[in-house]
């Protein structure tokens, strides 16, 4: 018996890095176990910002199933779902779009923020504005339960709450009041110490070669006051340290070495920084492999095969959803044998 | 060889009347000879205003295609067509969202209106913001050239030509710039002067009984300053002679009596309101018989596959249009073989 379904995904914007790996992947990898998962991916979603660079997605989309594959999600056990397959996110959006103000939409903390960042002023979309609805609608039309977030996602799960209590009350209980679950894992650090992100150019790829994934973390930042191997460290204050620990949480470090061991050792000046990194550079090679191996082994044939599958059962959870909401909003009608 | 082909429509709202026939629907009714025409049921559009009353939409429509069909409006030349029961509008409508800016949308006239006109403040919904874009992605998933239109709507024609153009520079030639085409038929007067509208309650349904519609006419306004039947009236400031002069101009009226005798009778104090009310009432009566027979002779059913047939044809143009639209924006993936 599972616990409840999930829906959770990403945005086919390239390749995964470890960020995402130890963010997101790995929990929710863990989480098949006990949900019914459905991993979307969310091409539509891409087109809120980058609606004028569209040629990458379908390789994009590629990339990130190939990473999901790699990271232990399971297309037997889960649903690989392609949300412009599935045409009921976009009914769905229109009709939860009469469900909600505008004035509601413009005070969601993401569309201040992005306006802001991408110095939008009286640019800024339609879509860009909506898109907490339709996010809603991806999670409603599954009837989702779950939706495994990180923090900054909040206020869209609350939306999402929202819209299903109104829809509830107007038409009559269609739609579960979705719960977010919490990511446990911490903020995980890219190579300058800030967090890891793809446009912050501080990222490790999941497919990155052996040699790309040492230069990476021997480019991370350490302990200033280091300068030599027999000078004491301060781990705190080492990006390379805070990456290992945040692998360590999920992947435990056994091999020659724990969190631990590093730690007293680099107090203690046992050790310099160059050896350490080349260690934990060493653990990471060894825990990204299946991503490289998989990356050459599976076909992008195969990907779409799964993906074909996955939106295939998805859209049938979809449209019984949409048989549903049409009834409870006398739309029956919208069912015409055509 | 068509002229080129239309999209236009009604809210199913309720039983059409005078107002409607005369001012729009005996215009379509001769446009079907030179244009391919797509008539719409629009029921999403209701959701904008009606969202709470969803429950007399089903029996509107079936009112609203009895009331097409008495009108002249012809299945077997012209496609009738449910929006709901087509998902391409819902999904073209999100694609478009992302060329739009939210600071156009709130610009609209016809949003600035309703917000004032319903009271709304802070209580607008996205639907009623984003209502032009879904009316472009009507128009525009036929790929329809021409859109039969009153006045007010001329800024969301507006529009769908800027959607249009920026769909088209940023992905290449694919939707044509629609052109508005303004009906020759002028306002068309209600029982007290006003425009004729149903939710001024001075209709004249076109299903009415003769009962009703004598009842109806005999209730305008005329020139208060001819109190008697020899007085002399001034026919510019009656409400009844201004109706007949809207019927007149598309049915002209010959049998016993013509605008020119009734204007040159009533200046020179020959006859009295009412006998010429009732005289107008009888031609009105003979003229809306088809729409009483129709009312009685088809029943549900056949309005439902007259709909079903229509939407069936304006889907496989709507699937060609996004398959285009598809290869456009590089998102052929979409089209999964799920």
């Amino acid at each position: 018996m599972k616990k409840g379904r999930i829906l959770t995904g990403h945005r086919p914007t390239g390749r995964r890095h470890m960020g995402h790996w130890l963010g997101t992947l790995e929990n929710w990898r863990r989480l098949q176990d006990d949900y019914d998962c459905f991993f979307l991916i969310a091409d539509l979603h891409v087109l809120t910002t980058s609606f004028d660079k569209t040629q990458a997605i379908k390789e994009n989309i590629v990339e990130t199933v190939r990473d999901w594959l790699a990271a232990g999600l399971d297309p037997l056990r889960s649903k690989m779902v392609l949300q412009s397959a599935v045409p009921e996110h976009a009914e769905l959006q229109l009709l939860f779009s009469m469900l909600v103000t505008v004035e509601r939409l413009e005070r969601n903390p993401t569309y201040k923020e992005q306006k802001k960042e991408l110095h939008l002023g009286k640019n800024a979309s339609l879509g860009l504005l909506s898109y907490p609805v339709l996010q809603a609608a991806d999670i409603l039309v599954y009837r989702a339960d779950t939706v495994p977030v990180g923090e900054d996602q909040l206020p869209h799960i609350e939306l999402t709450r929202e819209i299903a209590r109104r829809f509830n009350n107007l038409y009559g209980g269609t739609f579960p009041e979705a719960q977010a679950l919490l990511s446990p894992t911490a903020r995980v650090p890219g190579t300058d110490g800030r967090m890891m992100h793809t446009s912050y150019n501080n990222s490790i790829p999941l497919s990155a070669s052996e040699d790309e994934v040492r230069q990476k973390v021997l480019s991370m930042v350490t302990d200033p006051l280091k300068a030599r191997a027999k000078d004491p460290g301060r781990p705190e204050v080492c990006s390379a340290f805070a990456l290992l620990k945040a692998f360590d949480a999920l992947f435990p470090v056994t091999d020659n070495f724990t969190v631990e061991s590093v730690e007293e050792d680099c107090r203690g000046g046992c050790i310099g920084c160059v050896a350490d990194k080349n260690r934990f550079a060493d653990a990471y090679i060894k825990a990204l492999l299946p991503f490289r191996t998989i990356r050459e082994k599976v076909p992008p044939e195969v990907i779409w095969e799964i993906l074909a599958s996955g939106t295939h059962k998805a859209r049938e959870v979809a449209r019984e959803t949409m048989g549903l909401v049409r009834e409870r909003m006398s739309f029956t009608h919208a069912q015409l044998p055509i």
